[in-house]
């Protein structure tokens, strides 16, 4: 399975392809609407941007409802802008523009953003949630709630269900489930939009009920954790991610999660590990931690320089958020959904999504030691 | 350009082969024996793996000394151990032994162990290392030192210079270029040894005087963090990663790095974005600190269940090291370069070395911003 | 550099995204509207598919008229058809129907077909013209001409320039550049559309002027033959691609092109080897012939099963073509121009079209013999 | 799936590196000394290379005797040979020579020849071998046979068995299933040796009982027509690969093979299509015929250019020998196997091989047409 993602931040619209989904999987397009409704309407963002809802369409792969097997291509239109006229040559601290610019060599900085823009995951938010729909009907539940934002830190409740933790998440502007800090983080962005400036903080993206034995090493790369480093760190903004538990200080003994039985199961008296052991899932959730930079654009610009004249100048001010932690922990579901369900198919094959259920249903019950006749 | 890395920890000998890498290049195999003794010796590891030389052969893809375009295959030998004959059935903690045989089901959990484990490292290094020489050519420099050690973390000294610092470090047994933090980690890990314990903790790796414009968002795992992420995450033990300024609650104002004039070249007030904005060299220090889980294997080894009775057990207990950070962060120093590497090489082309060094030269001079006829 | 088409038949457009194409090339919309006539014009085809033009739209990676470095993605919309309303259960001899079925299971033969239909070439046509127009600036000239339909078969004739030959070939509605195997070829297409028959054939394609020293043997599937077979091989209706002079039963003596020296340059005595040898371009003109066999679709259907009854029936009648050949002839100088564009990005670097332009010259000039310091 | 051949010629030994093969398969180690000795042994090559026998070592993926998901590297060592020490600057017509020249620009004419002779394709033979088995533990068969040698062509007996055909296959030195054939071909090499001749020829390869379904077009390269492209060009002297019927100029009527019921059972009245539709396996035979050019070594050696003088000179005679093609008959069974091992893989899963095994025997029981309750 692969996702190919195209489209220009102004062009018509953002284009994700999925090549290699298995045939005669139900889509529900209400559920991507809701996804992308997501994305869109963190508390931080520009108002406009909060509103409109995401036209789009499942333009191939589909047939009355379920997919072929066939490429999936998702259309995302792009609203109407104003068209970009004026060539730009003062690079914004944080954006792409210098290093586009030094790259390509085109003298327009605007060309850059027009890719590099975060616009891109509309198109992401898109399949991924088809992914995500699909995960769930195997019993997978991806979910993500943000920890922070700026100097504002949720302290976990692991009293929590999942069930309650998505509600409370839901309720909060800021898609964190602790109404109290969530109230905070609301006053903290809101402080920052006075100043002009803009606010980076992380999320968490689990999942949960995942077969083990999923992923592989047989190509050092094939690793989940090499693929989930690879999804997540292409998401713009993220600079840091985390697999199970971030406290690396404690000793071996009280990190790794000893097993033991319980009604004749083979369970785990933690889960440090995030899930994922020499590069494959054990059973246990997933545990993904992320971490982004504040967004670059800024009510009150930072020192540049004109690349035109070479002088100093300051950088453009272009119409932006506050922040953008609340859409990307909505963005990291979908990454977290991309990674498990290519390795799910890979396991299980591409072609019947019949077959990859039943046999997911199978891998659930556990496996059973088995004699081999060694030679 | 593409690394594949192959081999059983058992097996007669590790294999790397590097495809796609240009002609004309000169190895420097004393360097490689360098890179390997580095990560043999770390403080921490087993005696033994410290005292024998990693013997190792480039067994094609070099002509009298000069790479020819060819894939260059490095082997480098195991040395002999004790063939495995017990079948083992209890998994350890930390370890890949469970996902593993929940994934293929072969009833003996030390195959799994033989891919897994941390030896392919050692041909990852080999070729990694031509990769640094290559990359020390252009003049640009690939260096790492350790961070901390479980509860031990060293103050970080922007005064020193980088040969100051890889002299300090190249005289730690810990690899960390501050001496007393060196010595407590050294106590730290006798205590941890004492105890039958491990430690995990983290390092950095920068790349200096790197050409701006390299890496790619043409398709989004492209970008160059997201082949950080992908690369660095596959080191075995890794947990995680972060590019740049890990303090992401403070404000965009500050997060984000001022261009300024120096003597009419652009320059940076700061590297909070370490090297990379947009998915691309900024031509500022790429910088990656890194987190390393404590390695599993126990003395004093930890609860497990036997998967051929289902009853519980102690986990084996395995002749192991107490700390492998030293070790690794001289595999996050082939991590960054491979990546680096690859990205030179997309963007130079990958035929001939000459090519490449004349024209990153060439860009390391900067770019001037030319008028351009738009239609 | 990468193609990836998608696209269903039946739906809304089809999709090419081009990633990895370099920044700063001029697109002539022009010539990829006339690219396209050529595909939909080649006498054989039905009449309404010859008549509509295909509406295209770039709609990402071009500013103002040139690329931009960031992925091309091409629409081309669908006409609009009669939707499919009945599910179909009986499989055409010559078509997916059946193995679609046998993969996927999906229970309506209709389905395999939205994928597998020829439509997608459209796509592929677009973003290919895109691409022999890039070869084009480059002095490279890629073009194609018909050798047979069915029984009729022109002999070539070697007097002839590229330009009388493209001439001749443009006047034809078949594309075949002999005048009066062109009338044959006319007739034969005309008895068979009256027999309710279908054609196949053959067609060359041509590159000239190509740089020596492309392709690569890194990677075994890296060279030229593999990537031509590879990309041949996946036209619909494709059953056979050669390199070269196809007369394998003449000895060695004769096969292999002798060098001489013309004015101090080297040439070749003739181009048996099809311009590649060891897998790189020689310097020679490219040559690849291949052959097509009749479509599938006829007027008087072939026996068949009824799967969901599982009883004889006759497969179903559906509009269609008597011969593609010409139009494939269109295709397949697509096909080589993305073999042979690839190839030029890899050896000069995907970055910048004007560094290419410049370097594609240089390596024209020829090499020079230089010492070299073997160790 | 995917298989990195590495090593140079005149290097210690070869590598096959195939990832992605399945769990819990018996490798029978002879089988592959076997294929290797067919692999040396056809009329027409050099004594010396006949007579001895290739070692081998399964380096690493089997554990017992049997494969363990990991990457399995075989490597097949080098005959000690004279080591080349004179710099060659003459390029054999032909040969990979004057194009990796002017690729690469290192000034020896030698270097280039170590990746591009076909001594790589004893490390395929060696890996392809063992995929041959998986494929005939699915009691799927894959054999190749002579068609023609030079001037040399066989006719084809439709009424031999399988087992008759490789029966008189094994005994003729040239691999060619008919004895009177057979005893031209070798007086046909006699003559070309005494000439200092090279000759050239065809081979068929084909796989017998492969499942339906096999294969894929989500993305266009993955259709099995593209990827026999793909493999089989990367043979070297290959020059021409066709599936099915190669003679396309008879009508559609008679091409394409109807459906029929024999016994409930649904068969076709033909296999022009040579066992493909669409991309996929339709569960006919998979038929490829191949055509190779002449070796270009010659005893009596082609015009020529010395590219340090750039003065006409003769090309230097190597020892060679006469014909490769039934060696190559023998690749290219191990280029077909690829090729349906990893669309097995895709299709079944790539982790445990009873499973494929019990899939494949579910799917050749035959699909039942089900209702679907489309929306």
């Amino acid at each position: 399975m692969r996702l190919i993602i195209s489209g220009d931040s102004h062009g018509s619209a953002m284009f994700g392809v999925l090549e290699g989904f298995p045939a005669g999987f139900r889509i529900d397009l209400d559920r991507i609407s809701w996804d992308l409704k997501r994305r869109r309407s963190g508390y931080g963002r520009g108002r406009r941007m909060r509103m409109e809802a995401d036209e789009f369409e499942i333009a191939s792969g589909v047939w009355k409802g379920y997919t072929t097997g066939a490429p999936i291509t998702v259309v995302v239109k792009n609203r109407a802008g104003n068209p970009i006229k004026e060539v730009r040559s003062v690079p914004r601290p944080g954006h792409v523009d210098y290093a586009g610019w030094r790259k390509y060599g085109l003298p327009d900085l605007n060309i850059y953003v027009e890719r590099s823009s975060a616009r891109w995951t509309v198109a992401f938010v898109a399949v991924g949630s088809l992914l995500k729909q699909f995960l769930e009907t195997l019993d997978v539940v991806v979910y993500s709630y943000v920890l922070s934002i700026g100097k504002i830190t949720m302290d976990e409740n692991p009293n929590l269900s999942i069930d309650e933790l998505i509600k409370l998440r839901d309720n909060s502007p800021v898609f964190c489930p602790n109404e109290r800090t969530s109230d905070e983080m609301v006053k903290h962005i809101d402080e920052a939009m006075r100043r002009g400036d803009t606010l980076g903080g992380s999320f968490k993206v689990i999942a949960h009920n995942i077969p083990p034995g999923l992923g592989g090493y047989s190509n050092i790369f094939e690793k989940l954790d090499s693929r989930i480093g690879a999804v997540f760190m292409a998401i713009p903004s993220v600079k840091g991610v985390f697999i199970g538990r971030e406290d690396v200080s404690i000793p071996g003994r009280e990190y790794h999660d000893p097993f033991f039985l319980k009604d004749g199961e083979i369970r785990r008296k933690s889960n440090n590990a995030g899930g994922i052991e020499g590069g494959l899932t054990n059973g246990e959730d997933v545990e993904v931690t992320v971490y982004l930079k504040p967004i670059p654009t800024l009510g009150d610009p930072l020192d540049s320089v004109d690349l035109s004249t070479m002088e100093e100048r300051k950088a453009p001010y272009v119409r932006s958020d506050v922040t953008v932690v609340p859409s990307a922990s909505v963005v990291g579901e979908m990454a977290l959904s991309l990674v498990l369900a290519e390795a799910v198919i890979r396991r299980y094959g591409e072609d019947e999504y019949e077959k990859i259920l039943s046999s997911v249903e199978n891998d659930k019950k556990g496996r059973r030691w088995k004699n081999f006749d060694w030679d």
